[in-house]
């Protein structure tokens, strides 16, 4: 029913030889062979999750569907931070919420719109989403506005306050995403009926025993993985000349979003809008309502509490894919042209994110300050 | 009808007692108890403008209305002004706003889908209300952004200029709500038909002169129970170790409107959506057009000018409060997800309102700023 | 049909006379009268490509439309180009993009909306414009971000990155504006149907010959008036003591888009909403979709590339422009009230504009900046 990934399964053992056949060591490759070797084994996450999803019954399966739809994210994220990296933490994070936006469902509108004239969804469901995630961006806006302010003040900024701060908001969009599951799983689900529908109706018939093993071995594979692709980041910055923050928003979102990606786009080819908006929309919030603060929880457990203050250019591409995905989802249509718009954005946005000089480490310091232009300039 | 704030008069006696008491000097207890005491007060300017707008036929009862709406607001931030408290006018007019669309619409959405699956209201006269409020959040913005941009050119940043333009805006937006009264009021009132002649029929049945009579007392003891509080504000910031911004974002606006705040839930819950979600959006845009111009008015009256620069957490405030409200309110819909959207940003930006350092007094030192990371960082 | 405003041709041998005769040198007076004399030759460029589209049919003349419609804006800008003004040019882009939605759209529907109660549009097409001015107006507040972002990394900011950035934004709102032509004239040219009727009805009847000669004449008279124009900016600013950003923001936007903006109104007084919306934001989509792509790269075959950073008064004018424009035409209704909120953010936007002092040439001097508040101080 939709495309094969499995064939990329061959760079599984090529990225295991990679890493540990003396004398082969070459960063760059091991980055790009556990980059593609995650792809498919994430898309076996999915399978599992459905398969047992389906068997388990409609409020828990949702509920699994919810919590491990993004675990590839939430893995590679997860290393990414227990190795201190925050800058990829959020630039992951920024990554998948316009990828999913902007990318996964800028191709299903545009090849689905190439194949159909006009598209139908639900408006009503995705509008619900769409202000969740209006939500999220303005929390995610917040951390940055309480540095500059602060920093302004008599008593000056204090990175604990930041945290504490963090924390905060955190548990806000946590608690937010578990009143969005109790609204589409429990008290309106009819407003997603048609797309949950869809969706077990793919799912694969395995045993829940089945299911828990694939599960099981399919996580700890992208675990290993991951921890290959995030140990090589530094290298690969060195060798293409790329920036971390490039490396998080645009290769780890592509990485972590493609099964995700081939689903919607077969959808919306099958004319099943429903169902690609809900992927596209779903994965998003989920990331931005529940990764997010999830990472942040993690965070405080390892004992080094991460803030969630992300770069002016994040807040910029989350701010302005949520509100251009607003302004599409709002009618309940689509056409070739608004998956041309969403997929210019994310050119845009991509160009830039490639433009972008390597931030400083760590807090700037006062000389490289005096050489800032303040916002004042402009 | 609606739920009796009367017993909390028992807090104007004690206020007085507190304040005038030899003896009895607590500025804390006597911040608390006026701002309770105010409560009911100002419930009883808005039933004797009611009544008295019942009295006095339709267009001049309107006009009435939408004068003394937020008496209460306009006084306490009046008083605020006279003694040079820029700083809690600003933040009680971003309270007002904020607290109307988050806190008070937010509980009415949410209780009243606790009873009800699905509200409808007229999203027609919601449109141009919250498209004004837009216009006002655009226009709360220019001051800011004037002062970053001036001070970077050749001739800098002029106070006097911006005082100059904060009175041009002050000016617009005071002739745009004349032009919205006239639309409400006159050419086009079918759109706001519904929630006028329910809000008519719950009116007490007072005479004219008991409703005069009951204005000129309640708004007396608002001024001086607002005088109380806000000469203790001082006090209060040292003891509870809140900030300036807190108390004039926070407490004020929540003591200015807890009059409309209950009557604004106990018409949700009883479904009538219209008057419910009227009364949020037309205090706010009241609070917006109206008595923000004011108090800019009376301002230049005191012979102190006071500009409309506010600082860059409360633009943040007002623009996603705003923002929000457009998508909530754009399907002329409401379920209980949308009041917790709505409470949440509300918490959340009380989070971060809580959260920030007190500002330093006047403009920021040389020394300050070059402490301060320009937005450059990041 | 529409008002004549061939009487300002009077203005034409004035400007020549004052430009030309000896002893005449006035400045002040030759910007003014080469201001006036734009509107009606602007205007007869307008006729010609319509008359000339109306003969090649449809596809090819619906492109002709698009491409010469704003050619006065491109030609005063384009010699702004050729002389190094590029604040001119990017106010220039501004004031364009406003003064079509704000104050050509704005008094379009105060005045239709005088006469006619209620008036309807077809809201479709009118989505798929405002989509792609959000998107373009996203790509526009880009260069300024990286300016920002960049100046305080490791390797600090780089002008030739930024034009380079810029160029790659440019070619992507090109790539868009194609497939928008594709769009509305192709694949989906339903959506604007009704708008194309009228237009061609209203189109002169000339020959392809005499078309192309008007065409041809008008274009030139054009050029050498704005050169004049552009050529007095500098007296002008010294005269008036008005700024740079002011007279292109302002100033060359009116004289510009004089000829759209009397169409327009008389569509809206005539209840042809559709046209009268059409001009007005067609016009700004054209602007920021292909006349700025188009100017950034005749700046790099003059060899003087420009980049596309704006002020942040011009982003913010840019941005609440097209975020008031998708809340008003969201409903395919207008009003007379939406043309007063219209106008409103114009006189706003327009005082702001009034009070910026002179923005520094070039990049602000380190001295300069020292005395800069960050935006941090707020």
């Amino acid at each position: 029913m939709k495309p094969s990934l499995n064939w990329l399964l061959i760079f599984v053992p090529s990225a295991l030889v990679l890493r540990f056949w003396p004398g082969l060591a070459n960063p760059a490759a091991l980055f790009i062979c556990s980059g593609l070797a995650i792809i498919p084994v994430a898309g076996w996450i999915g399978h599992a999750t459905e398969a047992l999803a389906a068997r388990v019954g409609e409020g828990l399966g949702g509920l699994l569907n919810a919590t491990f739809g993004n675990a590839a994210e939430l893995i590679i994220a997860g290393i990414a931070l227990s190795k201190g990296l925050t800058g990829v933490v959020k630039a992951s994070i920024t990554g998948s919420i316009i990828g999913n936006i902007l990318l996964v469902l800028g191709f299903s509108i545009l090849l689905g719109g190439a194949k159909h004239k006009e598209q139908r969804f639900n408006k009503t469901g995705a509008r619900t989403s769409v202000i969740s995630l209006s939500l999220a961006a303005i929390a995610l806006v917040i951390p940055t506005v309480f540095h500059l302010s602060a920093a302004a003040s008599r008593d000056g900024w204090s990175p604990v306050v930041e945290r504490q701060l963090s924390l905060g908001i955190a548990i806000v969009l946590f608690l937010t995403y578990i009143c969005m599951l109790a609204f589409s799983l429990k008290t309106h689900k009819h407003f997603f009926v048609s797309a949950e529908g869809e969706l077990e109706e793919k799912s694969e018939h395995w045993s829940r025993g089945k299911a828990i093993l694939i599960l099981v071995i399919a996580t700890a594979v992208v675990a290993v993985l991951s921890e290959f692709l995030v140990g090589t980041i530094e290298s690969v910055r060195t060798t293409f000349g790329i920036t971390e923050v490039f490396v998080g928003v645009i290769v780890v979102a592509i990485v972590g979003n493609a099964a995700e990606h081939s689903t919607a786009v077969v959808m919306a080819m099958k004319n099943k809008m429903d169902l690609s908006v809900g992927i596209a929309i779903g994965s998003s919030l989920q990331i931005a309502l529940f990764v997010a603060p999830l990472l942040v929880f993690l965070s405080w457990l390892f004992g080094r509490p991460m803030d969630l203050e992300f770069s002016l250019p994040e807040i910029l591409a989350m701010v302005a894919s949520v509100y251009i995905l607003f302004q599409i989802s709002g009618d309940g249509e689509t056409n070739w042209i608004e998956g041309v718009q969403l997929l210019s954005v994310y050119l845009i946005l991509g160009i830039l994110f490639y433009c972008l000089p390597e931030v400083a480490e760590g807090t700037p310091t006062p000389k490289k300050e005096a050489e800032t232009p303040a916002l004042g300039s402009y």
